[in-house]
């Protein structure tokens, strides 16, 4: 039994997101079957984390096990000559048996792509936006995210009683002349929180809410109070961080 | 009547390219019908220059006469409203009468993106390589092509007796870690110019041909020496520079 570790990158435009559903078109199935097709084994396999429909990653990862003697190099290019153009495996390799995606990532990168106005060529991959931002408030409420914190005002309540902490390594807006983008990285996150995060901090930037009402929506514990949830298409999963 | 300058972004995977051709999509031929549709004239609109089928446009500059009173801006917010989204209108602004966005025009600036390896994301945008390319010796071609030159050997014939001279203001190869960027300015540009150049730039970085036999290829202005052509999708017509 070998246990292989994928790099994943896809176009979430034409997806129901990573994990598998029924009669919907998702990333995990179509890895799935495209692997047993290649191996002739059942696989099933462990990714790092869920992608919500429309969601985009350049960097997530998955890994399965396996019975059959395949180089890891083999399976990337039967992977690829196979799988549909929207995803690619960027990565296969082996790794130790206990190896888990899911269980061993130390933290998950997410960056969110805003567009200055509307955008032709990038309209898959941008939530277009048609008003200024202050950059300054917002980052005063970047600054505010890092530590560990309870997060239940920033995702989509699914459990009663679930545990809301996340520990915020890093969260930075910045913008050049056409876009702004907000990177955050954190231990994990709850449902749809980064574009929680994102919607609450563009009412920041618009000057709806300040960066004290931004701080006060945290002991508030309560999801509506929050901004919009940032629409899917602008968001990505760059990178899951696991140990050296 | 007044004449109507429009800059335009489209995305160019879905066209027949810029100009108009019966049965056809293309970008001239939705922003004609529905400027007449708007204004209930027949419009007839000037571009800057044609794009080739999949080329995309993240600045193409086109004018047009109108005898209804329209401000720019209603123009502009119109055509958003109704075109696809494929085709985004920038700005729209009052020229003067004498005003063509063709002739008119200084330089143009194309870029051309190349990814290393595949994207699946970005894969309408990059022309796809493999191998990995020694910038230096191209950077060594890019200074060489800066000045007046006859380009007969880096382009479609189309016609007989062309005149091929170009003069090339700037040529720049850039790369980082997921990509390499040609960025082109030119007064003009002949039929499938840049794309010529990128492919065979690519052969002297790939070092099948050398600096010296690049240069040499002017020399000997014959097409079939010159590399291939790179893919449409990697290239953007930039900008449309006008005097000041």
């Amino acid at each position: 039994m070998i246990n292989i570790a994928l790099t994943i990158e896809y176009d979430g435009t034409d997806f129901f997101g990573w994990q598998i559903q029924p009669d919907k078109r998702t990333v995990q199935e179509e890895i799935e079957r495209t692997l047993s097709e290649i191996t002739g084994e059942k696989i099933k396999i462990t990714g790092a984390g869920r992608t919500d429909t429309g969601v985009h990653a350049l960097g997530q990862t998955a890994n399965f096990k396996l019975n059959s003697d395949f180089a890891p190099d083999t399976i990337k290019k039967a992977l690829n000559g196979i799988l549909p153009k929207d995803i690619l495996i960027k990565n296969a390799r082996e790794v130790p048996e206990a190896f888990n995606s899911r269980f061993d990532a130390v933290s998950k990168i997410y960056k969110y792509y805003i567009s200055k106005g509307r955008t032709a060529v990038y309209r898959r991959f941008r939530w277009e936006i048609f008003y200024d931002l202050s950059v300054e408030p917002i980052n005063d409420c970047c600054r505010f995210l890092i530590g560990k914190k309870d997060f239940r005002s920033f995702c989509k309540l699914d459990k009663e009683r679930e545990n809301f902490m996340c520990d915020i390594k890093n969260a930075l807006w910045t913008e050049d002349a056409e876009e702004y983008i907000f990177t955050i990285e954190a231990d994990r996150f709850l449902h749809k929180m980064v574009r929680t995060i994102v919607g609450t901090l563009v009412d920041v930037g618009r000057q709806k809410i300040t960066p004290e009402d931004f701080r006060k929506i945290f002991g508030n514990r309560d999801r509506k109070i929050a901004g919009m949830t940032a629409p899917a298409q602008g968001l990505f999963l760059e990178k899951v961080i696991y140990p050296e």
